[in-house]
């Protein structure tokens, strides 16, 4: 049943993808660095994600991590080294935010659901993964945290997921004062949609999953593209682009199956991508 | 004091019309379809929407429904059978979500607020329904749902106006899983301003409806329509428009007679609009 | 170390500043009007502003009050004065509407955070200052309220800032219904951030500041400029604009003293402004 994908870079592996019953598991594991979004692990999700976006057998993420941080963010080690380079930096620092703010995008534009199953502390562009995600699993040993403004460097692009997931009051309380919110204040800022015991979050995460990955994926997969696109447009337009999506969509294989099955009390049968 | 309405369009009653006191209560009233925005449902509201806006003896709409289902959105027996058109259905499909958008848009650009009062299962385009409301009161056994994702359809219509009600992990639960929402659920996503036991929600709405009709009409109007111009402004243009606004809404009779009763401490006497 | 700031304006003094160790308390101080945002309320709100922006020893601001009301928004009396002008008040209007809400947004366009500290009602452009502000603490005697609607002059304007901190259904009940919602009531919704006893809401936001003004003062205002640019744009705008401000806050000599001293496990010394 599960199906140890081949490591997707080179170097130490920073991140484990195990496939089973449709369902991608992505775990971060590089404690040593406290899952940062090192070069390496910013390479690893950005193949992984591009891998999965067009692997039809791939119906649901998870993305979780192991250690005591879910992911700690940019890695401060790495950056810093590039202050030595003749232009302080300068472009080092223009591609790694690039690419950082690519993966967050994969993660938005990627076909399938993305669940995040947070075990630990998720901080700065760690915090970003979780609010990028689609849906959100906590422990509730889980913390969040958008410490930027702690070290002189103001979690600007975190904010952007953050902002677009939780209360303006909300958001800046955890920019401005770069505290940790437990998990049970996530879950009433609305940034996480379950807290379950310490230890359950991947068996939660995996049930969601099961439930999407039952679902017919050229729907799910409709779905949630038209979700991040009309939400960004005015009301009229957003009617407009979503009501031309559902002509298509109810032509399609699997609306006409599922409708059918529906109305004539069967178990669907979806196409197999 | 009531003044039953004339049916709004041929065939079986659908939804009933009944005005007291400057509140027009619509029940949807057809159990044996759920409800559904049936072809007669979409002209029977669309109809009774546009007699309302231009009718001044009404200040607030309440959206009820008779049954265990508030509604049950598309109906989906007669769109399956326009797959047996020339054109699998293509220009029907094309031509009843262009007339399901336009009823939500009408509830939305109505001059006067509707309030929800939600009895039973709001489900599809019937949560799409609520969603668009102003204001919603929900039986304590209401349920809210957007299951398409079940049956091959996601309920991608439906989205636009949930995802600008709730937060946006809160509207992708509801339609990546589409699992029936319980009312205290709705409630803390936002979705519904009033849970109430079981049988009160529409006395409940029309408590709502009382307080909103003793208000100036034209106040009213003007509030309403501004909401949802500004929301989908930037922060400086919403300041502009909303000053200019205030500055006509100033100059208003109703503003210079609420504002002198205001500063006399007596009743104001609105005018008739 | 305290130092009291020169009277904004000429006139009674309607507005207190206070400074001490990096954070500045304005104080609304004209009981007698409720502390509306009289002309002379507004003169001295802009100035302060306008002075604080450029003030390199203010690291924070807090907004607070005296007397049962916070602000009871525009003086109706002022303004209803103007309707025996030729044009009936239009020009006076367009004026005091405009001056308003380039108050409001120079709270949000400031450089450094401001915090409300509500000990009771707000109301009308009272609510929307506190909407206004980036973070807001209420006492649990605090109430919050658009009440234009009682008086015929709808909310126009708080109805900008109050539709971009809560739920639309949340801000519609606030805007159609015209009720006191009390401080555990504006908590849910996300209005603000802190309930806390009443007496007690001044201490807790500066318990807040004095948080605030720990940090390096340019990440913070690189940080809340961000915010409100970005939140209007679509997302892969946003992350493009908050992926340049990471790279130059990284070469910010602020970043690379925090950074370091978060490495080396010490205290960060800040540049002064």
């Amino acid at each position: 049943m599960h199906a140890p994908s081949p490591t997707p870079s080179t170097g130490p592996r920073v991140l484990a993808r195990e496939d089973a019953a449709g369902v991608a598991t992505l775990t971060m594991d590089d404690p040593s660095s406290r899952n940062s979004l090192s070069e390496a692990m910013l390479a690893a999700l950005s193949e992984t994600l591009r891998a999965i976006a067009v692997d039809r057998s791939v119906r649901v993420v998870i993305l979780t991590a192991v250690g005591p941080v879910y992911s700690s963010g940019h890695n401060l080690k790495e950056m810093t080294a590039h202050r030595a380079d003749p232009d302080r930096g300068r472009a080092y620092y223009a591609d790694i935010m690039g690419r950082c703010s690519q993966v967050m995008q994969q993660i938005v534009n990627l076909p399938q659901p993305v669940i995040a199953a947070v075990q630990g502390l998720a901080t700065a562009a760690g915090c970003q993964l979780v609010a990028s995600c689609d849906l959100a699993v906590a422990s509730a040993d889980a913390r969040f945290c958008t410490p930027g403004v702690n070290f002189g460097l103001f979690c600007s692009t975190p904010m952007v997921a953050l902002s677009r997931n939780v209360a303006p009051k909300h958001a800046m309380e955890m920019l401005l004062l770069g505290q940790q919110a437990p998990a049970e204040e996530a879950f009433r800022m609305g940034l996480v949609n379950r807290v379950v015991p310490a230890g359950e979050e991947v068996a939660a995460a995996h049930a969601l999953a099961a439930i999407i990955a039952s679902k017919s994926a050229l729907t799910v997969k409709t779905g949630k593209s038209t979700f991040y696109r009309q939400i960004d447009m005015t009301l009229s337009q957003a009617y407009d682009h979503a009501s031309a999506v559902m002509v298509e969509n109810m032509l399609a294989r699997d609306a006409a199956e599922g409708i059918e099955a529906l109305l004539t009390k069967r178990e669907p049968r979806w196409e197999d991508r």
